[in-house]
């Protein structure tokens, strides 16, 4: 079976955010390398543009839009990152954007996506509940009645490449590194990640990380087939996905060693160490792959002497409950 | 009257902390320049070793040690960053060092102090209650007993060079810029910082900002010599200084074009900023020179048009106090 995406949709994505993504840097920690054992090389894509890796592949694929699909706008449906990445990438493109969004979504977040639509005539954000409504079927209905392209948050090829600029930006500023943590909400950042990853550096061990509530793709790696589960509470909101994308999935399969998944309480506890530490404001979804190695992970490998790449995806947070957690 | 630093002490300094402190990054953020209609450069002093600049100017010193003081030791009093960047520095130059701190300083400084003096023998820390006892008094009763060298945190000219490295880094890497903001506790930032600005950028404006509550360097330059105040009470921890030195307030007459303050309230909603858009954690103190600017001071010039350097001094924040301040 022939996979979504090839190393070449990655190198062909990275020319087009060239200039208008920021090249995140790379962070490292000797108190997180003493704790460990290991080197590990963060990957700061919570200070990209818009606060997380999502701007990468909402860019991507709005920039392949025709003519006719730019005029008539864009449509997403969104537990946040992605719905801001949308909105700010289509201002920049000149497009009008319609986000869908759940209406506990953090306040920060919805401000914000509202804030990236500023001045861009047609744009706007519908409200639905997502532990009653199929946000999927809200979003196509208004993408039909208006002529909008849906770009869905991770099961694209476009948005899966997008997203693998990142892992490729970090393998060609770290060459040597034998490890990497990706966090896994519905596969978009781990499956463009994997193929960059082992492109660039073949035998390197990619290891997706969830959360223990929501551990779904651990699930269908172990059956073979995508399992849906109920939305799962869990603080990182950006891994509340109930199932891997048709397309990400088989790319899981194929290039992703494993699945391990952190606890809310680890997730805390990685947040505080980022802030204490590294002085980094990293949202819960984005601390997946550090806790994995910082708190340690239910069935991880021996972390000691590796080379570890971590994709740190993002960092907006509501300032009021990361407050919370912080002080706890 | 022949000021206590040179810009050749301070390249000297440059020289020694080569490969052993962080050359730290300048930020940058569209918000703040949108919202300030400046061009505003923000250099990480909160990313520098042991999360504050204070590294610079202790290492300096202490580096300049003879033979026999570093058989005997360190020993310093400071409301906090001083005393990690003393027990630091003491370390990796193998001596002991002995840290007077107030017994009400954040318990992550406390921590960190004691970390950071880890397997070095003759090294502790001794507790002083900040408003009934006099530190400097009991520091130098412990110097005397043991042979050890006491190191002020400002009035010092290695201590004040060193410093000063972190705005010749500034320069170096954005060499025109037309104003720089600087924080002001007892000086030693600021007068380092103003030898090397003027040194690099003749014409520069330096500007320092002190909390309102502890405005004693706006009151001494105004009446000409140096005003003792009570000890503050402000969330600025590192400006709660009761007064300039002898040796930094000369260079600050001469160099600094005039004193700012700013509210506590002004540096919460600044260290908000920073948490949010920038995803970075800066301490209240680090927070001076940048709220000026957000947040406008009284008295303060126009910055629209102008490029401001920042000096974001220090990270180091106990974790409860500051998620309180973002939740809030």
């Amino acid at each position: 079976m022939t996979l979504a995406i090839q190393i070449d949709h990655i190198r062909a994505a990275a020319g087009r955010l060239a200039g208008v993504a920021h090249r995140t840097p790379v962070l490292t920690s000797d108190t997180a390398n003493q704790r460990t054992g290991a080197q590990l090389f963060f990957k700061a894509e919570h200070l990209q543009r818009m606060g997380a890796f999502k701007f990468r592949g909402a860019y991507n694929a709005l920039a392949q839009f025709t003519a006719d699909q730019r005029r008539a706008g864009v449509i997403a449906f969104s537990s946040g990152n992605h719905a801001q990445a949308t909105a700010l990438s289509a201002r920049l493109l000149g497009m009008p954007s319609v986000i869908v969004m759940p209406q506990d979504a953090p306040p920060a977040k919805l401000a914000a996506t509202r804030a990236y639509q500023e001045g861009q005539p047609g744009s706007e954000v519908v409200l639905y509940d997502r532990y009653t409504e199929d946000r999927e079927a809200i979003g196509r209905r208004i993408a039909e009645q208006r002529g909008m392209t849906l770009i869905p948050p991770y099961d694209h090829p476009q948005v899966m490449a997008g997203q693998g600029t990142a892992a490729l930006e970090l393998l060609e500023d770290v060459p040597d590194l034998d490890t990497l943590l990706v966090c896994v909400g519905g596969g978009g950042l781990i499956a463009g990640s994997a193929v960059a990853a082992h492109a660039l550096r073949p035998g390197i061990e990619v290891w997706g990380v969830e959360p223990e509530a929501g551990n779904d793709t651990q699930q269908s790696l172990a059956l073979g087939r995508i399992v849906h589960i109920e939305t799962p509470a869990t603080i990182a909101d950006g891994a509340q996905t109930q199932h891997s994308g048709t397309l990400t999935f088989p790319v899981i399969q194929a290039l992703v060693r494993g699945v391990l998944t952190v606890s809310d309480a680890q997730l805390i506890r990685t947040m505080r160490f980022f802030a204490e530490r590294m002085k980094q404001v990293v949202e819960p979804t984005g601390c997946l792959g550090a806790a994995a190695v910082l708190e340690g992970a239910a069935g991880a490998p021996e972390w000691r002497g590796r080379r570890i790449g971590v994709v740190l995806s993002g960092g907006n947070v509501d300032l009021a409950r990361y407050g919370a957690w912080l002080a706890a």
